[in-house]
C-alpha cells in the first residue's frame, strides 16, 4: 500500500518517461531519415515528397535546421488545428468519432472530478480517521480520503448515494446526447458520400446447389424471380488460393527485375547478370532484366491460363455471390428480408466494402458457422479463466536447469552470477508477457475462425473478448486476489449477493494500484505510442537490408491504423476505473482526466500524419462503446451496493437498488432508439438518395459501375500496366469478368477495356484541403471500365 | 410419503371420479336441452339445427331413445375419425398443431417409459435397500424402484448418465422431426389459403404528427415516396370509444325489440307495452314495438352523426394506420425493413387478421411502451415470488371472528359447531381459491397492459407468464419446502453450485407427491375439461332468466376455445415432469403417458364439437412449446447433476457436464432453422403465390377487396340489414369509409354499396366435408362491396 508520498513519486517517474517518450519523438521527427515513420499518411495521400531528395548528403539524414528544434512541442497546437469535418474528409469517420471517446470521457469526468472533490473529500476526511477499523485493513493515506474513512452506519452515506445518482444520471444524459450525435453523424456521413458500390450490394451466403445448374445460374434465376424489378447482376466468388500463390510468386519476379533495372540505371556500363539455376547459385550466368523479363512473361501466361481455369471450372465457384440491384432502395430490401422458405438458404445482408471483405470466410457453411460460434465461445471463456494454466507450464520448462541442458554451450555465461540473477528474474516473467504481447492476434485469430466475413466485424469481435480477458484479470483479478480460476471457482461456491459484498470491500484498498496503473499503461502508455519505437526500428532495419527498390520503401512504410481491437477495450476499462471510483476514491479521478487529455492530444496527431485506415465501417464500433460504458454503470453500483452492506448502511442502501433497473431500462430504450442506425439501413433514406441520383445522373450506367467491385483481390492486384485485356460481360450476368487476351474476332456482345487508373469508387466528394491530407488513397490495382464502341 | 398402496388408493380414487365425469358427461350430451352445450361447434358451422324443433315436449329435453345410452362412450372412436387435414379444415391449424403436442408427448415418452423401465427398475431395486440411508430421509416403496436406492459412489449410475444422454437425444430428434413437420405445416398451410386481407396489410404505427398535414396525408406522402410502386392506400384507425358506447345501447334497444315482437307474435291478441320513464318504471305506458322502433331509429341518426364526427375530426385520427400493398411481395418488404431514419417512428409490423387485433392498443406511443413492459416484468417477478403475502393477508382478515362482525346475524348459524369446523377449514383457502382461478384472467390483463396488438400474442405472453408462476411456484415450490419468496431468499444466499445439489437431492422423495398431483389435476382435470360443468351450468341459467330471442339463445352458448393461455403451460408442466423424472423415478411415466393419451382424446372431441376458435395464429405458439421442452431437458440435466454430485459418482458425474452445452447448441441450430418461419414471410413465398394470383385471376380489384378490411370493428358491428348505405372512395386513398345515408346527386367519381351478405374473406379453399363441420364461419356483420356501375 502506497502513501501518498508514494504515488508522488511514482507520478513523477512516469511523468518524466513520459516526457522522455515526448522529447525523443520531437527529436526524432524531424530527422528527414525518419519522415516515413512519423509522416506515412501524408505520402499516402499524396502531399508530402521525401524531403531527402533536395538535400545535401547529411542532410538527407540529419536535420541541421537548429530553429526547428526550439518549438519541438508545436505538434500538439498543430494537431488542434483540424476540424471535426476535415478529419472525417481526411481520415473517416471512424477515426473521427474514435477521437470523440476521448472528449466524451473528458466530458463525463471533468464535472464528476470537481463534484466528487469538493463533496466527498471533505466529507470523508472529516469522518474521523481509520483507529476504529479492524487491523487487518491496512490504512495508508489514500485511505483517509476515501470512502472507507466513514464510519459504519454514518448517515454520511447518504452524500455517496446521492453523488451515485448524480453522476449515473449524468453519465447517461452525456451518453445520450454523444449517442444522437454519432447516429447523426453516421447517417449524414452515409447520406453526404457519393455513389459506392456497397449501397448497391448484397451478399448472399449458402446458395444452394441446385443439380444440373451452376451456382451462377441458380443465382441468377433466384433473384431475377424473387427480385425482378431490381436485380442489376451478381459476382460469383471463386476459390483461389493457388492463384494466390502465383500472384505472390510473381510479385516476387517483378521486384527483382525492379532490383536489376534500379543497378543498370545506376551503373550503366555493367549489366547486371545472374545464375539460373536454384536459389541462383548453380547453372548458367545471363542476363539478369532479361531472365526476369522472360521469366515474367511465362508467369503471365500461366496466371491467365489458371485464371481461366478458375473461372470456367464451377466447382471453383463457392456458394457465395455478390448480388447486385439497380437501386439503393432495392439492395436495402434485399439485406432486410429472409428470402428463402429454408431460412438457413440464401442467407442475405449487406456486402462490406470491397477492401473490408475478408475473402477466405465466405465459404464456410452455415451449420459448421454455429458449431465454430459454440467452440470458439468455450475457448475464449477458457482463455479469460485458465490462461494461467498453459504458462505456468511452460514457466516451469524454462528454467535455468532447462536453458543449461538444452544449450550446454551457454554454461559459462549463464553462471555469471549477474546474469543468471537477471535470467531468474526476467525467464518466468518472458512466457507470460509473450502470452499478452500475442494475445490481441489470438484473439483475432479466434474471430476469423468464428466466419465473420468483414474485417470490421473481425476487429470488433476481438476487441469484445479482450475486453472480457481485460475486465476479468486486469480489474477483478487486481481486486480480488488469486488467479481467474480461483476466482470463478469463488463465484461458484460463493452465494450471488456475497460476491459484490467481497469484490465491493477491497476496492477502495486497490485505488493506489489502480493510480500506478493508470500512470505506467496510461500515461507513459501513450506516450510511447506517439514514438512509434516498434515501426521506427523495423522501417530502419528493413531499409538498411530489405529495401531494393523504391517500392519496397513504401511498403516498409506501415502507417498502421488506429488498433481497434486494442484501444477500445483499455479505453473502456479507463472508463469503468473512473466510474467506479468516482464515488469510492475520488482521488483517483484527476489521474484519469490526465489520461484522456493526453491520449487525446496524441491520437490526434497520429491520426492525421501517421494512420492510414484499411476500412471505414461508419463507427459501426459506437454500440459496443455505449454499453460497454452502461456495464461499468451498473459494475460501479452493484459493488457500491455491495461494499455499503459491509458498511451496515441499513438506512441508505436499499435506495441504490433502484439504480441498476433505471439504468438498465435506460439502456433499452437507447438501444431500440438508435441501434437500428447502425445495423440497418433504413428505405427512406435509400429512396432519398436514389431519386437524387436519377434527377442528377438520368443515364448512368450502374451494370458497368458495379460489374467488377467485388472481384477477388487477387484477380485485380496482377499488374497489366501495358497489355490491353478484355473482359467479356454476358447480357444477363456481370459474374464472368475473365480477363483474357483480346481477341478482336470474338463474338461477345460488349467489349470493356481494362486500363490501370484510378478507380471510380473511393473519393470522397469534398474538395481536398490544403496540407497535408488528401482524401483517402484508392486501392493499388483496380481495373477501370471503358465501353469500346 | 405415500407407500405403493397408498398411490394405488389414489390412483383409483381419481380413476372413479374421472370416469363418472366420463359417465355424467355421456349422459347429459344425449340430452336435447344440452345440445347447445356440448356441440355449439356444429351449429356455428351450421351442420345442425337444434334437436328440440322437431320433437314432442318431453322429447325436447330428455333423451327417450334408450338405444344411444348402450353406446355412452362412443364419442372416443368418433373423435378418431377425423383425420388431420379435415380438422385444419374445420377448425383452423392452431386447433391441429395443439393437438400434436399431446401426440408429441406420446411420441417422447413411450419409448422412454419402455427403457426406463425394463432397464433402470432392475438396477435400482437389485441395487440393495435402502437401510444405509441417513435417517432423516424418509422411506417409502417407491423410492425403492427410485435412484435413491443406489449407493452412494456405486457404479451404476453410469446407467442412469447413459439413460439421460439416450432420452435428451431422442428427445431432441422428436422435437427437431416435430419442428420441422409444424414449420412445413405453417408454410403449407399459408401457402394453400386463399387470399387473405392480412397478406397485403402491414400495420404502421408510430406516425408522426407532421404540423399542417393530417395522419392520412402523412402515411399517404411517406409511403408513396419510399414504395411507390407498391402501396395501394391505406386505413385510418380511430378513436371510437364514444362511439362505441352508442353501439353497445343500440344493440340492448334491438333486443327488447326482438324479445317485444316474439311475445306479440306469441299472444297475437295483446300487443305489449311500456313505461317511457326511467327504467321503465315511471311516465307514460305506450306500446312496446312502436315505442323502440322510434327510438332505435332515433339512435341510427345519432350513430351516424357520431360516426361522421369521428370521421371527419382530425383529432380523432390516432398516429396508427393499416397500410395496404399491390402484392404481397410489397407488404413483405414493408413489414421486414426499417422504415424511417429515426427508429422510433413509422414501425411497420406484419398486420395481424382483422379478428385478432386488440384495437384498445393501437394507440400506445413507443416511450410508453418500453416503460410499460418494464413495470409488467417486474410485476410479474413480484407476483411469481411474493403472490403469498396479499393472500396471506387477506387470510388473516377473512376469518370467523371478523365475519361475525360484519354479519352478526350470522352468529347463530356460525356458532354450530360443524358448521364452524367447515368454514375454520374452508375459509383460510378461499383466497388463495380466488387467487388461483383468477390468475391467468389477471396475466392477460398484464398483457394488455404492456400493448401487444394482436389477441394471439395476448394469448402468448399471458401463457409465458403462466409458465414461470407454475414453475416456480408448482414445480420447485413442490421440490423445495417454503414459499417462493424463501426459495428467492436461499437463492440469494447460496453459491449457485449449490442450488441443483439441494433441489437435485429431494427430488425423488417428491415424485409420490407428482403422481398424486398428475391424476388430480391431469386425469380428473381433464374429464371434468369434457363434462364442461361451468359452461353447462351458465348455459342453462341463462336460458331461465336471460335469453329473451333466439340471438341471445345463440349468445348464451358460448363455444368457447382452446385456452390456450392455461392449457399450454400446464402441457409444460407434465414435460417437464416426465423428462425430470425418467432417469430419476422412472415409475412415475406411466402417469404422464395415461394423461397425455386421455387428454389428446378429449381435446380432440372437444375441438371437433364444442370450441370455436376467435382466431388463426397459423401455429404461432410453437416455438414457445419447443424452447420450454429444452428448457426442460436443460433443467432435468442440471437437477441430476446436482442428485449425482451429492451421491459422490465423482467417476462418473464429469460426463453430463457435456450434456447441457449440446442441447444449448441443438437449441441454438433449431432457432436459426426454423423460427425464421414463424417469424418472417419469405419473398420466395409471397412472390410465388402473387405470380400465380396474376395469372389466374389477372382482372382482380384489390383495392376494392382490401377497402375496408380493417375498419374498427364497432364500426362493422353496426347492424345495416335493409338499408343501402353508400361509401365513397376518393381516387387516391381507400381509408374514408364513411357510409353515409345515400345521396345519388354525390359528386363522388365510385360508388360501392353496403349490403349485408357473407364476405368474401375467412373461407377455407378445401370442400366441406359432410358432418356436422363446415368451413369455420364468418364474421358477424362485414359489408360487401358492390360497384355500381
Amino acid at each position: 500500500m502506497a502513501s501518498l508520498a508514494d504515488i508522488g513519486v511514482s507520478a513523477l517517474i512516469n511523468i518524466l518517461s513520459a516526457f522522455a517518450f515526448l522529447l525523443a519523438f520531437a527529436l526524432l521527427r524531424l530527422q528527414p531519415i525518419n519522415d516515413r515513420v512519423y509522416f506515412p499518411k501524408c505520402y499516402i495521400s499524396g502531399g508530402r515528397s521525401s524531403p531527402r531528395r533536395s538535400a545535401n548528403f547529411v542532410a538527407k539524414f540529419v536535420n541541421l535546421n537548429f530553429k526547428t528544434y526550439l518549438t519541438f512541442l508545436n505538434w500538439m497546437p498543430q494537431a488542434m488545428k483540424m476540424s471535426e469535418a476535415e478529419i472525417i474528409n481526411h481520415a473517416g469517420l471512424d477515426s473521427a468519432v474514435f477521437l470523440r471517446i476521448y472528449i466524451l470521457g473528458l466530458k463525463i469526468f471533468v464535472p464528476m472530478t470537481v463534484v466528487a472533490l469538493l463533496i466527498l473529500i471533505p466529507v470523508n476526511v472529516s469522518s474521523g480517521t481509520l483507529f476504529f477499523l479492524r487491523k487487518d485493513l491496512v490504512v495508508d493515506d489514500i485511505d483517509k480520503l476515501s470512502i472507507s474513512n466513514v464510519r459504519p452506519q454514518s448517515i454520511r452515506f447518504f452524500a455517496h448515494i446521492a453523488l451515485e445518482y448524480m453522476f449515473t444520471i449524468w453519465t447517461c444524459y452525456m451518453l445520450y446526447k454523444e449517442y444522437d450525435y454519432v447516429a447523426t453523424m453516421r447517417l449524414h456521413f452515409l447520406a453526404s458520400q457519393r455513389r459506392r458500390v456497397e449501397q448497391f450490394t448484397v451478399v448472399v451466403r449458402n446458395v444452394p446447389r441446385v443439380p444440373g445448374h451452376s451456382i451462377s445460374d441458380t443465382v441468377d434465376h433466384f433473384f431475377q424471380t424473387n427480385h425482378p424489378n431490381h436485380y442489376l447482376g451478381h459476382q460469383a466468388v471463386y476459390n483461389a488460393n493457388k492463384f494466390a500463390k502465383l500472384v505472390r510468386r510473381r510479385d516476387r519476379l517483378q521486384n527483382w527485375l525492379d532490383y536489376y533495372q534500379l543497378k543498370f540505371e545506376r551503373q550503366p556500363e555493367k549489366r547486371p547478370t545472374v545464375k539460373q539455376g536454384f536459389m541462383g547459385l548453380g547453372g548458367e550466368r545471363v542476363d539478369a532484366i532479361e531472365y526476369y523479363k522472360h521469366q515474367i512473361k511465362e508467369f503471365d501466361k500461366r496466371m491467365t491460363l489458371e485464371r481461366q481455369k478458375i473461372i470456367k471450372d464451377s466447382k471453383s465457384i463457392l456458394p457465395v455471390a455478390f448480388v447486385s440491384f439497380n437501386s439503393r432502395w432495392g439492395a436495402a430490401v434485399c439485406a432486410q428480408t429472409q428470402q428463402s422458405k429454408n431460412p438457413t438458404l440464401w442467407l442475405t445482408n449487406w456486402a462490406p466494402e470491397p477492401r473490408d471483405v475478408y475473402w477466405r470466410n465466405l465459404a464456410i457453411p452455415f451449420v459448421s458457422l454455429s458449431i465454430r460460434k459454440l467452440v470458439i465461445s468455450l475457448t475464449v471463456f477458457a482463455l479469460v479463466f485458465f490462461y494461467m494454466i498453459p504458462i505456468a507450464f511452460v514457466q516451469s520448462l524454462a528454467n535455468l536447469e532447462g536453458l543449461e541442458r538444452v544449450a550446454p554451450f551457454l554454461r559459462p555465461v549463464i553462471e555469471l552470477k549477474f546474469i543468471k540473477s537477471f535470467l531468474q528474474g526476467f525467464l518466468p516473467g518472458l512466457a507470460l508477457k509473450i502470452f499478452l504481447y500475442i494475445l490481441p492476434t489470438v484473439l483475432l485469430i479466434m474471430s476469423k475462425i468464428e466466419g465473420h466475413i468483414a474485417l470490421s466485424t473481425l476487429e470488433r469481435r476481438a476487441a469484445a473478448k479482450y475486453y472480457y480477458f481485460m475486465l476479468v484479470n486486469v480489474f477483478l483479478g487486481s481486486i480480488v486476489t488469486g488467479t481467474a480460476f480461483q476466482q470463478l471457482h469463488a463465484f461458484l461456491h460463493q452465494p450471488p449477493t456475497q460476491i459484490p459484498r467481497n469484490i465491493g470491500v477491497s476496492i477502495p484498498m486497490k485505488a493506489t494500484f489502480f493510480i500506478t496503473y493508470i500512470m505506467v499503461d496510461g500515461w507513459a502508455g501513450i506516450a510511447g505510442e506517439i514514438l512509434r519505437l516498434k515501426p521506427l526500428v523495423i522501417f530502419h532495419l528493413k531499409n538498411m537490408f530489405l529495401v531494393k527498390t523504391e517500392r519496397d520503401r513504401e511498403r516498409a512504410m506501415n502507417p498502421g491504423s488506429v488498433d481497434f481491437k486494442e484501444t477500445l477495450p483499455s479505453l473502456q476499462l479507463y472508463f469503468l476505473l473512473g466510474i467506479v471510483y468516482a464515488v469510492v476514491t475520488p482521488i483517483l479521478l484527476p489521474f484519469i482526466l490526465v489520461f484522456f487529455a493526453f491520449a487525446y492530444l496524441v491520437y490526434r496527431h497520429q491520426i492525421i500524419n501517421v494512420y492510414n485506415q484499411q476500412y471505414e465501417s461508419v463507427a459501426a464500433f459506437w454500440p459496443h462503446v455505449h454499453s460497454r460504458i452502461i456495464a461499468s454503470l451498473l459494475i460501479s453500483q452493484l459493488l457500491l451496493l455491495g461494499l455499503l452492506s459491509t458498511k451496515k448502511a441499513a438506512n441508505s442502501t436499499p435506495l441504490l437498488v433502484i439504480l441498476p433497473v433505471l439504468t438498465l431500462s435506460f439502456h433499452k430504450y437507447c438501444k431500440s432508439r438508435f441501434e437500428p442506425a447502425f445495423r440497418k439501413y433504413p428505405l427512406e433514406e435509400a429512396m432519398e438518395k436514389d431519386l437524387l441520383e436519377r434527377t442528377t445522373e438520368p443515364d448512368l450506367n450502374l451494370k458497368a459501375y458495379l460489374a467488377d467491385a467485388y472481384l477477388h483481390p487477387i484477380f485485380q492486384s496482377f499488374e497489366v500496366e501495358e497489355e490491353l485485356v478484355e473482359i467479356r460481360v454476358d447480357k444477363h450476368q456481370a459474374h464472368v469478368a475473365s480477363p483474357s487476351i483480346s481477341e478482336p474476332s470474338s463474338p461477345t456482345p460488349h467489349h470493356y477495356t481494362y486500363q490501370t487508373s484510378s478507380p471510380p469508387h473511393y473519393t470522397n466528394d469534398l474538395a481536398s484541403p490544403p496540407g497535408c491530407y488528401r482524401p483517402p488513397s484508392p486501392p493499388h490495382y483496380v481495373y477501370h471500365y471503358q465501353v469500346e464502341p
